[in-house]
């Protein structure tokens, strides 16, 4: 069953500005992992660090790194543990493994795991043909779901812990700065979960647009010579005269956590999870005697089945992300389009596979 | 301003099988109150009990009753310490008013005060022409929400109440036992909240199609041949062979509980909200070891502003559960159709005013 | 370092009043797990069961099998992944072990883990000389915790997740139903958590006297003659006039449960942790209208670091707990003494070695 | 019962260093209020801010203003409404009374209602003979708690609204910065709610002292020569080697909020109540990527209750605390001991009546 003629080729990134596609060898499954043909992989801001600048956070590239963490393929070789899945089985792939054993994993909070495995930063990412993974970190996909959705469970799976983290809740009003990839899943997730009333913040009216199409109820366009407090006065009239209950920066930015705390109702939180400077000066007071929580949220924990639930039932439709497709064989020339947001790119998608061949019902 | 020359007519029970409409006196707004002109008041279950038993629960008719407290109106007054307030405000209003000093009430639980007051049980209703509230109970509609949904507010509270307790969140698969007006709020409100699959169970297929209308994924008519085990299996392949996290009884029945606390998944909820026997004989100890919390609702606290964001963002449309229309003077009918679910009857709306008077934008 | 010329003797019930010390065996360390040569093992109402009834609960006996889950122990191997843990360590052993990749497992929930392992119910026990354990579930005791202290983190264990689950916290009033050994820890633990007000309620006055030596600021003893409600008035009067914030049931008796439903604040919570029938006939509507909520706590998750703690911070002594010491060859005598409650016997420990070899600094 | 013909003296704050003490009126208590002569009032830093910067944060002084709010009296008269209280209750006082219609009073967290009255902020003080209160914010004391413990309740409130804000619990690891008077109470309120182990750190060692005997399982004495690193590194030390779950921050320095955030476990809490410099530079991503929640507490609500408790039951003794006594006529010294930490000042109590005469069983 394993394909052991054909080459299994990967998008490799060697150092800064060296990232090549070329060939790897074929991965065989362990007793608990399943071995997947690769169908879809998204391209993320951390997989163009690496390109850029050799590395994301605190994550310095040792040695030759695959890409790639959004992704979905087809199960082709179960190992002799695997009950839950069977060859020919449709799969997204959660790609956080943790080790199980530590508190954080025994708590259920495995996204905070110091020896887990991470694709595409402490582990290889899986933007190739032949890839193998931990079996329960791969959700199986009904065929109302396209693999290119299975692909964006990650950056929905992102909104689901960041939107959780924030107590998003029936009514919420919600303010979302920044309207890129994670600024507009978190307004898809943030009105599935019922928020009242969404304001999105950018400085492009073309993401604000988006922004508005997925859900949100206002948007501001701001340019460089508001002042804060003006910005404030205007979102608190978007939102029909009511400070939000919470804000999210999705954009790493002081001047919009800032924003975000000076906007915040007393008692109401400020998620971070767009990732900035490491030192920010910020309203500290002014967050503590009004009991504005200030939290983070770091990639994701057991939100992989509820960022599927939202696909599977048709309450949102994350197709609308994706702007630009390619095949793996272009990779390169997908990275560029990412990396310079080139003709409005958004999400960019890579298909290791011909596109729609494992996409039984619904096709794009 | 006060309309003094009106008459002000209610529906007035005064004992079993006793319910007159009647002139009431003319009241008068106290500081913190606004005199109201009532306009729709929708029948509840509690309502038509007085009527048929003299009393509800604990709540024995002592003397003659005004019924009433699913209701909306307009500001024709307003006590001097009202501010947030003015003549010709449209406002829902929440029946139910705390002593704002006693524990619960300090705690943010004003549903638990036993010194409060609540409309039609604790207090007179407010189903006639002018009526007083504490101004800080009402809330003013948004001009794209009429005066029928102003007084569905009620019940979409109880709604949201229960499943804010019941912990429904995002990917939430749902077991709604009962597809009456609380079971079909219910629905509307789980899946606002971005539950994952609902399964909505009644002995009526008639109810259970608009079950499915509002927003039920699956829906399962019982008859009394049915076993247990057999209703187990059947809801569990309706949710795609998942045990529901969270069963709302919406039915009061013993029988439903057990069926909720047998199908629920290790670490659920069974909510209650439904009001039946006072002794039932559950399963105590599969909900003990399986880790069922078996929490119930009742009324809501702090719960109608969530519910007005519903109706007023779009969210939901809970006019499908209007059934039919009277006016004050029709009352006796009124109930009677409600009482006997005449006619398909689901929720019935009483007019203290002719329909649409204070709808400027959107009409039936 | 394996000693294989030693005997590995245990107590095996081999069915129906057929308890026996017998040889097993000597067992092998996975590549993360740790032999242990085995100190203390105390007994626990569930191992008596197994004698008397021939099973517990759902679990009935299928073949010889080796009691004892209380228990601690030395570590004389560890397999070749185990980093934490090194020869000579003197550990307390959580008999739960999860399999680390179902959902309950993943959101930390692992008690209700139904593929795990559990010491003497799912798995063999470990009253024996020689037994392997999942090193992640053995905790290191510092030296100033003895061994009998390291196998009574079990039933504390037992205590933390209940009145976690319970939401005790500083200034709650508890009632706790039954001064057994879980009643009894359950004393310790809500006080330890900063319990205002504790009332111990038993049918017998030595077992209360026990409760107010660990804790308990007041107690009842009841007799069959009181009706619920004086027994409501005199626990409310022992609570200085406050009905408890939390009532916890550690009896499994119908009556106990319907006590506490009638004791417990609007608001509040009726905790179960005693196991008795299956069906119990109590005051659903009761519970519902006052927001009573009714939890299970089965086994723990993540109790044993706080369990340690205690002990080891000096916070609570829970030695009292223990009455009697046996060793291994006297398991018959020990599982009477521990079955009939004889010569007042609360807790009793089986010493497989020689008591006090393994206790560096403090002895009992 | 009104004591007419008495001077009502109390201690003004006229504008910067212009403290007196003088008559003021003597008042009537409204319906839901009670009279009350006063016994003991502490000193707090916000008073004493009035007096050396004329008002404190955003709060600027306008007109005269009494100071004081950390204290106890007698009730001396009832408004008509007042039932739980009678004249010669012995009551502390919660200086907090919310406006108890706005959203924040109805959720239950009064204190961060922008309507309220606040003694000595946005009300005046009652650092004086007599005062009206509103009852349901006096907490009658019990027999066997004095007067100076009830003043105490005020300080204690705040650390018991931080630990829970914090989510201290049993077996918490906790870490407090600062060892002045909140530090102080921080630990006794931390240990009481079983956290496992402290570590309190401060620039002096005769606080630290303190500490240690409130409960400090270690304590740390910094000087402004250690770096960061090597702070961390000493603190895990003191912890055992483990990271605190929770730091908590009374000091309101930039540097030790940062020393908390680099200290703290990932998935921990870093806890603000210490104000200081309105903009801080934090280390954000840090605390993002390890999703160390950075939350403030802001006084206290619903508090007042479980810090009498604590007293009552003996939990713990905050008498130590109190290092000097002054009579009202004396406060112009009170406050010069406080403000300048004269003689080891911690907490400075000023007593309006002969201390003891209203302290019928337990004297200091």
């Amino acid at each position: 069953m394993t394909p052991k003629k054909e080459k299994n080729m990967a998008g490799v990134v060697h150092g800064t500005e060296d990232f090549r596609v070329e060939e790897i060898p074929m991965p065989t499954p362990r007793d608990n992992e399943v071995l997947l043909r690769m169908d879809c992989v998204g391209i993320c801001g951390s997989d163009v660090h690496y390109i850029s600048h050799g590395g994301f956070g605190d994550y310095k590239l040792k040695e030759p790194l695959v890409l790639g963490h959004e992704s979905s393929g087809v199960v082709v070789a179960v190992g002799c543990q695997v009950t839950h899945l069977k060859v020919g089985d449709r799969v997204a792939i959660e790609p956080a493994i943790g080790c199980h054993t530590c508190r954080h994993c025994k708590e259920g909070r495995y996204n905070l795991c110091s020896k887990g495995i991470y694709c595409a930063t402490t582990g290889q990412g899986n933007l190739c043909n032949y890839y193998t993974h931990a079996a329960d970190c791969c959700f199986k996909l009904p065929p109302n779901v396209t693999m290119e959705e299975g692909a964006l469970l990650e950056p929905l799976a992102v909104a689901v812990h960041c939107c959780r983290r924030a107590g998003v809740r029936l009514g919420s009003t919600v303010l979302i700065l920044g309207a890129g990839p994670i600024g507009l899943v978190t307004v898809l997730v943030a009105k599935a979960m019922g928020a009242g009333r969404i304001c999105s913040v950018d400085l492009m009216e073309s993401k604000l647009e988006l922004a508005k199409e997925l859900g949100a109820d206002a948007t501001l366009a701001v340019s460089g010579h508001d002042t804060e407090e003006e910005l404030v006065r205007r979102i608190h009239l978007l939102l029909l005269g009511e400070a939000p209950d919470i804000s999210i920066d999705c954009t790493g930015s002081e001047a919009c956590v800032r924003l975000g705390i000076a906007a915040t109702i007393a008692g109401g939180v400020m998620m971070l999870v767009g990732i900035g400077e490491i030192n920010q000066r910020l309203p500290i007071t002014t967050a503590l005697v009004r009991e504005i929580d200030i939290r983070g949220a770091f990639r994701y924990a057991n939100c992989y089945p509820a960022a599927l639930a939202l696909i599977a039932s048709g309450t949102i439709d994350a197709r609308k992300l994706i702007t630009h497709h390619y095949d793996l064989s272009q990779s390169v020339e997908a990275f560029k389009t990412s990396r310079y947001g080139l003709d409005g790119a958004i999400k960019v998608m890579i298909h290791c596979q011909p596109r729609n061949t494992n996409n039984p019902e619904r096709k794009f």
